[in-house]
């Protein structure tokens, strides 16, 4: 603490005294965890990162910040991909870790809710809701380390979007701590009131820039209690978008994945991966996994045959595999999961995350390929990921036989040729990351100018001091 | 237009060169039909009544009372039950009519998507969301008049929350002209994006007070195209809390009504209505009508059959009636539509618009039963509604006997008596109507105080002249 003002000092002094030593971090060895995040893209400065246990203590750790005008940065479990959770790196702003403020506050089976702390793990919260015998269907790949709170400050997506919805719609109360240190009590339990305002969903998906998350009323589903998995070989994506329509109008909420997969994919995995087999007779296209479950123990399995059956009569698919088995259910779903890293494995990888009307998916990935077809020769779209929300990972691979970082260099090229056909097909170029640091610059070119000038006036209202996770989303 | 000040009728005939001599009526004559509500309850007074029928003239409009500092009270179908859309008598602003502005701009079938303008009726907006082979699931009473904007604008509620939500849950993107006049296009198709604030959920049951929705992006579904109807007799709400609990975890999200009737309610039918009878072979204090649908044309019988056999062995229920034919199924929801009809039949009834936590309904019901048999004696509770929104309509008729207007009298005093228990249960005094006029006056003893702190920030910041249905809501 040598090199603080004596405001500063004065400032760790009241912090302590409200958290005690432990949970007020100045050094730069304890700070250091909390100042980048795992994939080491953002490095941040900070005066101190502070620990708290409760709301009241986040709301004191707000009033203190707030009269000295000092910044915070709320962190959950530091696994956001967009830096939104990271300092800007230079500043000194506090970073408000919610980790111990973990309380899983209450159980309403007949309300079908739980009230969860901020801090608590995704994983954990799924598993309060299965020891619940309830389904809480978020699911990330981060879920491990992921909290609660972080992703309801960021609306996370995932998996399960096109059955629940992204975590906005899976909330139905939440308590929040304004830029002053005053508590919005709105743990609200409720599926109908109209008084007033819907207040909670401008700070859900906010990235920590309006109010900080500290608990939140969740939804519970019932579990499901039986499966039923295909992997349909097709001959482009207008035929797994067809095909899609015609599901749903014949299994409705039942769908609960529907992926789809390029050829280019399942090829990276068969060479790059052991174990894995060509999942049909002959080889196609494209691939889509579809996959129902039901909270009735039968029935499933002659929706998805009758599915089958109708698509393959209207010429919509070429060939299927009905999963009979746990073992193949796991195999075709491995196909899909292992994705990511082959395509590691290939080289060269430049990531998108982006999200266009489920109508224009086939009409967007084709301009994609044909626009990198002619300004990256060799460039490589594996496209795969969730039709039913039309986020489909519009990844690029290296041209075979490329330098990789030659290639990489021309990330943010790519990026700019990728989300101006997002924006041609009314996409986003953030579906579910984010904004945070990383996209800040890109939106006031893809957004609507009166609705950024609408977030800036919200933003502009609810923390005038601009102390809330500055230089995040505006 | 004679009493007119020199800048109102220099006002009035800017609005003429915008909207045309027919769309601006100024005589009492012309305008009373939109001054007043169905029932007659709110009476409003204005400069004008202005008819516009584009977004762009919505716009100018607002520009120019911008400009003029007159204030503008938007109105759909004129439905609304608090008056929300009828000025405040006494002042002089506009009211902006959203009739004409009723285009169905596109129905997208593979993004299950229809872009409606704001002035088509419900009725119209489902008639087209059939027509395209897909349900809109919105349903209320007014849906012959009611507006979709309308709906939007006070996110409306009604009989399929349980397995849709409400309005608020079935938009994916608005397009909103704000006080000033610019117009916030935000028409998204995408079921992810998370880039930025999500602005539309903020105007949404906002009742007109932070800017004028002029368009939407509705979500469809597929047709259900099975039903499975059973009515139930049972012994008490926790039953019936009980047996949805159980139900859920059967059928999930098949479940799209549960509504709970007390035994007076069906004594109320049989005695003041001809052609229907006791449903079931005894009486019973309670009852449920439970329906189940489905896209698949089968297998809803075998799952209802299930659930109820389960209840049964549960001791849960007391018996059962499925229905076998659309006669049958049509005789049970008559019982349950008539409720409102027959209790005007027996005399003065007070009604409110409530919801608690599901979990609470039991103890909330009993508590009303209680307090009322103590403090008003003789007056009948005649509690129904949705129990899977936790939105009872907690009814009351007047003492057998008693004096009707001496009974309706008491109006406020039983709200006030009804709206403290609601309180205590951490309910809502409002549910499904909005706030409008009529408890405006209530909101500040029922509301945290920090939320509607926030509100009025957010509303002194979206609308700073306070020119957006002013006297509403706050």
């Amino acid at each position: 603490m040598d090199r603080l003002s004596v405001s500063d000092r004065d400032f760790i002094i009241r912090l302590r005294a409200v958290l005690g030593e432990t949970h007020v971090l100045t050094e730069p060895v304890d700070m250091a965890a909390y100042l980048q995040e795992p994939r080491g893209l953002f490095h941040g400065t900070a005066l101190a990162v502070v620990r708290p246990a409760t709301t009241q203590e986040v709301a004191c750790i707000l009033k203190l910040s707030a009269e000295a005008g000092i910044a915070v940065v709320p962190q959950g479990g530091d696994t956001g991909l967009v830096g939104g959770q990271i300092p800007i790196a230079g500043t000194k702003p506090l970073v408000l870790s919610l980790t111990r403020l973990d309380r899983l506050r209450e159980v309403d089976l007949h309300s079908d809710t739980m009230t969860v702390e901020a801090g608590m793990t995704l994983a954990a919260v799924q598993e309060a809701a299965d020891a619940a015998d309830r389904l809480f269907p978020l699911s990330l790949a981060s879920e491990g380390s992921c909290t609660i709170g972080g992703n309801l400050a960021t609306n996370a997506g995932g998996t399960n979007v096109i059955a629940y919805g992204n975590a906005r719609a899976l909330v139905l109360g939440i308590e929040v701590v304004l830029a002053d240190g005053r508590i919005l009590h709105d743990l609200s339990k409720l599926k109908k009131d109209n008084t007033g305002y819907d207040l909670k969903d401008i700070f859900i998906g906010s990235e920590g820039t309006l109010g900080i998350i500290t608990a939140a009323v969740l939804k519970l589903f019932p579990k499901p209690r039986s499966r039923a998995t295909a992997l349909i070989g097709l001959a482009d994506p207008r035929a797994a978008v067809d095909l899609l329509t015609f599901a749903r109008n014949e299994a409705g909420g039942s769908i609960i994945a529907f992926e789809l997969i390029p050829r280019i994919g399942i090829d990276f995995v068969l060479k790059h991966t052991h174990g894995n087999q060509d999942p049909l007779a002959k080889t196609h296209l494209w691939y889509v996994l579809i996959e129902l479950a039901s909270p009735q123990t039968e029935g499933l399995d002659d929706i998805l045959l009758r599915i089958l059956q109708g698509a393959m009569e209207k010429g919509l698919i070429e060939d299927a595999a009905v999963a009979a088995t746990l073992a193949q259910r796991d195999a075709f779903w491995r196909l899909r999961e292992l994705l990511s890293e082959v395509q590691g494995r290939e080289g060269g990888s430049i990531k998108h995350d982006v999200s266009v009307p489920i109508a224009d998916i086939p009409d967007f990935l084709s301009e994609v390929e044909a626009t990198l077809t002619e300004k990256v020769p060799g460039a490589r779209p594996v496209p795969f990921g969730h039709v039913g929300d039309g986020n489909i990972h519009c990844n690029i691979s290296q041209p075979l036989g490329a330098d990789k970082q030659e290639f990489l260099d021309c990330w943010d090229e790519v990026n700019t040729i990728i989300h101006a056909i997002v924006a041609k097909y009314h996409g986003s170029i953030s579906a579910e990351h984010g904004i945070g640091q990383l996209k800040r610059a890109l939106l006031p070119n893809v957004k609507d100018p009166v609705a950024l000038d609408v977030m800036r006036t919200i933003k502009q209202a609810l923390d005038p001091q601009g102390l809330l996770n500055p230089g995040k989303v505006l």
